[in-house]
Formats: structure tokens, C-alpha cells, sequence
């Protein structure tokens, strides 16, 4: 069975223009700014967008003109260098995955014609845009209890916010 | 130049056979239960995932046999059906996209060899999985005001939750 390819809609550019001094995640780089430019054809679909404070950025965080080799299925997770522990790919974050699908979410600064200015960047200069979604608090946000596994030990109360519908205090992975 | 295609890690079984029974988000369906089940492949890929309640499930929203065809750039979204708006397809969740990507959040029930069940399904079944990460908190979460554009509008109140850094109250699109 033949796969579907992708379409690339955009290109980030940001100022990190290698892996080594580009930030994991936005959650540790809000301020630095970055931009999606989008294909020229795909303008029409930007009108709306305007009225969201965050996106999701779904990107390819590989080579675009290749296929992407399969990766080690347990890595040590760049967080844990220092302390290292093998796990398995699908419960970590990082970027040699069997798809390499990206997921950044970023606040808005602005949105003109086919460009979006964001704050919270953890792309690399010229990485491949394949979806932008608005970020909506009801679908994208845990109801009840959150347990964040070796993410609640390593990042400790920098992980600590509100889950609960209720948000009665504080998720028990704090 | 040729894009990459994907790989498919896994198949989603869900109780929905066809498209209209199934619901447009997790959120709408908190209690419905589903499971992935990975190609055996990538068994050692989920060492680790017990330890997280949810898990963002990224998923291929159209035939995976053949290229999806380029949507309408502007559309209705299914939820303001009853009030129509035309809106950019990067301002809506719709499966209709240049890359018809899913992002579902869901809640995780049980890992046991290669089987994720999990509730909160909005996947038609049969869906194919490109990815799995986990649900981190400091990740996905957005830090300080949140505005989700028309959803706001037309989810009311029950798109107020917490999304602010100190959670001192619902975020302005309550």
C-alpha cells in the first residue's frame, strides 16, 4: 500500500539554525520570536485566525527531501541527559520518531497575509510546516487528574499548573 | 522535490463506523472508549507510556491508499452548522485540511503490550495512527490569557477552563 505524502504548506524561520542551540519546547523559549510563511495558495485559509492567542504548529522535524530513517525505539530523552534513562519513543518528545511530526504550541503576535509572527519558538531555521490548528481550551486541555510520568519528576513544579476542570489546585504531578 | 510519506504505527478501533455517528472532539465524548493497536514493531517504542494519564493522538483523517485531494480553503466548520460562517481551514479543527492531520487528546485506560485503550474518542474506525506523544502539562498547556477565536462564541462557557500560568480565574473566553 502506497502512503500518502505530504503537502508543505510553510516554512518556520526562526533565529536557531542548529539542533544543538535550538530549544526543546517553546515552554522554554516564550519570548523568542519566530514566523510561519505560509505557500502563497493557502492565504485564503488564514482568514480567521486572527481571533486565536495559540496555535498548534504540526511540523516535519526532518529532512523533506528524503525519507526519514526509522529511528531507535528507546532513547534516552535530552531532558534526562544528565541522569540517563532509556524509554520508549512514544513516551518522550523528542524529534527521531517514526514519524518525525512535530507539535509546538505558540502564542500569536501577529497574522498579515501569509505570515504569522509567533513568541515560543523550538524550531529549527527552515523546518517544513504540515498544519496549523487553532488552540481551544475545551478540546486540548485534561479533564480531572493529570499524570505527566518521568516529564512530573524532571521538570518538577515547573510542571505544576491547573488540569482540573474544577481547578481546585494544583495536578498531582506538581 | 518528493515529500516523505508516512508511516503507519498504528490502527484506532472505535464503536463509530461512519462519519456522521462520530464525535467532532474527545471532549464531546469523555466517556466513549477506544484502543490503538501499534503494529508489533513498535512494542519496545511504548516502554514508559504507563506512567502518563493522557496522550495526544496524531492521526491520518482520510484514505491512507491514496493522496487526499486539496480541500476548499474556506469552509463551514461543523459546529456552526445552525449559524453558517465561512472561515480559513488553519481557524478550525475540521479533517479537511491541506494535510489532513488529527490531533485528539485522550485519556489513557490501560498499555498492555502492544494495545493503548483509551477514552475520549472522536477517531472513525479503522483510523490510522502516525504518532503518539504524551500529554505534558508545561508543554501544552498555555501560559497567561487565552482566546480561542469563534469557539469562544459558540463552545460559551464550557470552554472556560483554567489556562492561566497562576490560575487565579477562567480565561477571558469563558
Amino acid at each position: 500500500m502506497s502512503a500518502p505524502t505530504f503537502r508543505a504548506i510553510g516554512v518556520v524561520h526562526t533565529p536557531f539554525t542548529n539542533r544543538a542551540d535550538t530549544p526543546l519546547q517553546p515552554a522554554f523559549a516564550h519570548d523568542v520570536t519566530g514566523e510561519v510563511r505560509f505557500d502563497p495558495r493557502y492565504r485564503d485559509a488564514l482568514d480567521g485566525v486572527t481571533g486565536f492567542t495559540h496555535l498548534w504548529l504540526v511540523t516535519w522535524l526532518a529532512r523533506f527531501d528524503e525519507q526519514a530513517p526509522e529511528p531507535e525505539l528507546q532513547q534516552v530523552p535530552l531532558l534526562l541527559r544528565d541522569d540517563p534513562k532509556v524509554l520508549g519513543i512514544f513516551a518522550t518528545r523528542g524529534p527521531r520518531r517514526p514519524n518525525p511530526i512535530g507539535l509546538s504550541l505558540v502564542r500569536v503576535l501577529s497574522v498579515e497575509e501569509t505570515t504569522i509572527r509567533f513568541a515560543g519558538v523550538d524550531l529549527i531555521d527552515g523546518t517544513v510546516v504540515l498544519d496549523v490548528k487553532p488552540y481551544v481550551t475545551m478540546f486540548d486541555q485534561p479533564v480531572g487528574d493529570i499524570q505527566c510520568g518521568w516529564f512530573d519528576d524532571r521538570l518538577g513544579t515547573d510542571n505544576a499548573r491547573l488540569g482540573s476542570e474544577t481547578g481546585q489546585g494544583a495536578h498531582p504531578c506538581a
